[in-house]
């Protein structure tokens, strides 16, 4: 009986199951409150599973809730991946990030709430869109797109511009949100070098449809 | 009696005393958790005063735990405006303060963990130093030395900016901080229309000294 094939064994989708049921939880606790003070027991029982089963997977309530921030952030990611494919221009793959972004607060906004909570302890990860947002900037430094000294550096004013634009959005929900999110991303690109016209461009080129 | 007078009236005076308490002792549960699910029963014993004298100044915990950020935020915008007199450039000021805000981690981290945990609902808050950065940032574009076409937008990147640079600085102490505040002043600069070559330049003046 092969262990690597998880798919094939019951047991070990089952297990799976209630890791995911624990994540899923933990992730709307998370967006709901951004408060990690609730009970083992409360997030069992959210989860349909039971209280024992917890320590099976997580060795305490913060590697859990480091997870479902993990978990948040590589969706967001992929979500990314999927709708910006095509665009090969860094300064407009950085552009539409925020544009999507913002539009994520409204169609998605467990995920997006999970980020404004928790995800300035994220910027600087090595997954999820922090290793997308690392890849763009090198390619873009490679390329002679960006002028930048230091992708670190960069990284952080993208991701802390990304995390008050969201806040914003959820804040203030009057606002245009695509024209909030152009002039920001028109604002980040001067910075990582782009001459002014371009950024002014580049932030306004049409964007895939989120569906 | 002046009631108008509070430091000259005993009653008024323990009054102002009590919440001053409370909001301290809110603030070192901020600073060291981020987490606001202690009990009221907690605040009080820390902060010396009885329970029931909570309610006289707060109607409930976020009440006095938005108090705290306030007053923290407060500090910290004074503390700017000592050590930054004298300087009038916007550019320089900008500069100046993410170089000033960093060197705080080190100086005053119970107050800039209080910034890192809940900062970011405050970037856009009429008091504190999101007011002076406003004011700094329309002094700016009025003398053309900020070439932005909206200082609300300018705002989110500054302070999402400087709170994922005080987060970094908290979660890698090892770094140069005062090298990262220099190079993302520069990066901002230009975003906010300042030339390159200045931008370098107007992110590496002398600081006053923190004391």
């Amino acid at each position: 009986m092969p262990t690597s094939a998880p798919p094939h064994n019951r047991f070990e989708r089952r297990r799976a199951e209630t890791r995911q049921a624990l994540v899923r939880a933990a992730r709307q606790i998370l967006a709901e409150t951004g408060d990690a003070s609730v009970s083992i027991q409360a997030i069992a029982e959210r989860a349909d599973v039971g209280f024992g089963s917890f320590y099976n997977h997580f060795e305490s309530k913060a590697e859990l809730f480091d997870a479902a921030v993990r978990d948040a952030l590589e969706e967001l990611g992929q979500t990314f991946d999927e709708h910006l494919q095509g665009i090969d221009d860094p300064a407009e793959l950085v552009a539409a990030g925020f544009r999507l972004g913002v539009r994520m607060a409204d169609s998605q906004p467990e995920l997006m709430q999970v980020m404004r909570h928790r995800g300035l302890s994220h910027i600087h990860s090595d997954s999820g869109l922090a290793a997308r947002a690392t890849r763009d900037l090198e390619a873009g430094i490679a390329s002679g797109r960006f002028i930048i000294a230091d992708p670190t550096i960069a990284l952080t004013a993208l991701g802390g511009s990304l995390l008050a634009l969201v806040e914003l959005r959820f804040a203030r929900p009057e606002l245009d949100g695509d024209e909030a999110a152009s002039n920001l991303a028109e604002m980040l690109l001067r910075m990582l070098g782009v001459s002014p016209e371009d950024a002014r461009d580049v932030a306004r080129r049409p964007l895939p449809d989120l569906g």
